[in-house]
């Protein structure tokens, strides 16, 4: 009902961790919303709800196309982020601020804190019959939004994963030895299990995948290392940077010292080598043999570089910009509030479809892999193989003498 | 005088720490012997002088060219790496086995290590009395062999560390922070250097570069930090693995705990977080304001893909393959021992020469970074950045909102 809609000004923000393809949306927001009478002004908030409520506000409307096109391919929040998860206090000067400047219209990119913050705002401006339309839009590297197929963000870090366990294989099979790879997700190991993608032959690595929703003990671990090692005279490791115990505690929880704590009390996992150092300690504590010679063990953990890569997945930087788009659409078409997913239609050839879906249906959920995406062996199955592949891109075909 | 060749076999091995383009001087080799008729068989030795003592050898002579080009196009060793660096005992068994399998042409492709091997085995030989082509083919990420401009493999590996500050500037830009990037690199610092080729704005990072070449101090470290932060709210910073103290040592001696050291006695600084940790530690500890909120301080160690990422540098593949072609064409010519070095015959447009230099002006020197390509505030000068530019390829260019 398009002839419904509010006079105003709209308001974008980007929050949480930056992606390969979060200024996509920010792109295909605001293209979204060009021309459309109703909107007069439409705003980028510098990061994020931070700078809405201190009215940090950058005027977008009038950029011109080349201009978006070369910051839709640039990785990471063209407009800054933020880490803050605003409360309910918070949230009322986010409001606030909309009044204030006359904005109806409201979009986020984020997790899925950032589906959580619109639902409050929403909730807020519905008591105060103030007409503000709220959309999130979906982005994360770790991929953990529920209702999605994979989420925008994903693709591109996936890709990067997947590139550099083909890389970092081929030079474990020039020098053998046990490598640990350290990868981001906290609570889901779909990033993780993205190495397998750059299995070209029985042999390459990753020979083991460690993620969070599977309970992790050092011994078995070791076991699992060693029968690997024994048989092939290398191993290449993927863990996921939140494995946890039976009970859920934090394997790196276990290792005193450095660890910080980020605002929302969470352990900080990323921007540290320790959990990578420690479970390479622990190989060659137990690994080598009596009075013999320890293995060659060691650990890169890739850190920010994941999520920042200057080489986005193709298919993300098209969905990631469709995203955008699609919030912009369902918002000058009336009436609603929601966040935007992603369907998958079909494999193949591969198809999506976007939707919209009630905020709360996304907002403070977390998505866990699949069981029929993880093998028992610490591997992944061939079903999360053909849900990843389309996702990533091409891949370098390894060439080998023999 | 080609009329002088010998006939007999050929062998070729790959030695020290892969990189992304080891395989085009593989390639480039086998391609430049082929069709020579005084050479019968051309070996590729597994594991370098490794599988030539033990006769771990493939016979390459047989490999179609679309294969050859497969494998060129790969990174890392496909005939596997050693970290073996031959003693005189070791020499003469290389020696013997050549002898045993009839080789009359030697090529190893590696780091000055491989170049010295190349001149003991070469003096045996001529001691001897046996007729044995001895080259060195240059490879090393570190690009500190004396006598070349640039060595194949540091273009690709700079590459990657461009590309890395390019993303991971960005991502410090979104979401403000300290922080510090671990790069390789034991004795130059050339490859650190690199993190420069990204910037494309004025505070872009890094702000600050450390190298092995100019000493380190923490206390110094830490007011560089604050000065920049104090500034900018950020700081991005590039570290060598290798930075040492006034006197020489290495600043990773001076954390206990986890270090490894390998077979020719240096402490390990790759494969483990613990410099780009303890720098962060230390950052935190004294720029935390007293009652007040500690930055954000981040490091990540970009470890071992930095040389096995599969996006080789365009140049750096078509002078790796030119490099053991070049061998091969010298080794055919007549009675030549020697090593290949890169010589830059102009910067605009880039053009580079290629010629032989005698084992020994090569083999067991380090080359540093000139003092010209090092300016006294922790960063490079312009030279360095023409100098480095046009062997990294094209690095994306940043949109920017405003």
């Amino acid at each position: 009902m398009a002839d419904h809609l509010i006079t105003g000004n709209a308001v974008v923000g980007q929050s949480g961790g930056p992606t390969a393809v979060i200024n996509q949306s920010l792109v295909g927001v605001v293209e979204g919303l060009r021309g459309c009478p109703e909107i007069k002004t439409i705003y980028g908030a510098h990061h994020g709800v931070r700078g809405l409520v201190s009215g940090d506000l950058l005027d977008l409307t009038i950029l011109p196309a080349d201009r978006l096109d070369a910051v839709a391919a640039t990785p990471s929040a063209a407009l800054g982020s933020t880490r803050d998860k605003p409360d309910a206090e918070y949230c009322q000067r986010i409001f606030e601020s909309c009044r204030t400047y006359d904005i109806r219209y409201f979009f986020y990119i984020g997790g899925n804190d950032s589906s959580d913050t619109c639902r409050i705002v929403n909730e807020l401006s519905n008591q105060a019959g103030y007409e503000l339309r709220c959309f999130h839009v979906p982005k994360t590297i770790d991929n953990d939004l529920v209702e999605n197929d994979h989420t925008p963000g994903y693709p591109s870090a996936a890709r990067f994963v997947a590139m550099a366990f083909l890389g970092d294989g081929l030079d474990n099979t020039s020098l053998p030895g046990i490598k640990v790879n350290i990868v981001m997700g906290r609570h889901a190991g779909f990033l993780t299990a993205a190495s397998a993608l750059s299995r070209q032959s029985e042999t390459d690595g990753p020979h083991l995948i460690y993620v969070p929703e599977r309970a992790f003990t050092v011994d078995d671990f070791i076991a699992d290392v060693d029968r690997v090692y024994t048989k092939l005279g290398r191993c290449q490791i993927a863990v996921s940077e939140g494995i946890q115990d039976a009970e859920g505690n934090a394997i790196s929880a276990m290792m005193s010292g450095l660890n910080e704590r980020d605002a929302h009390g969470n352990v900080q996992l990323s921007g540290t080598g320790a959990l990578g150092d420690w479970l390479a300690h622990q190989i060659r504590n137990r690994l080598t043999p009596e009075g013999g010679k320890p293995p060659r063990v060691r650990a890169d953990t890739f850190g920010y570089l994941q999520r920042c890569w200057p080489d986005a997945s193709p298919i993300d930087q098209v969905e990631a910009r469709l995203a955008g788009q699609k919030a912009a659409q369902i918002a000058r078409s009336g009436d609603f509030d929601g966040s935007i997913v992603i369907k998958r239609v079909k494999n193949e050839p591969y198809q999506v479809g976007f939707e919209v879906v009630p905020l709360d249906a996304v907002a403070g959920k977390t998505r866990h892999m699949p069981t029929e995406f993880l093998h028992q062996n610490n591997n992944v199955t061939d079903a999360f193989l053909e849900y990843a592949r389309p996702l990533v891109g091409d891949i370098p075909t390894i060439g080998r003498l023999g």
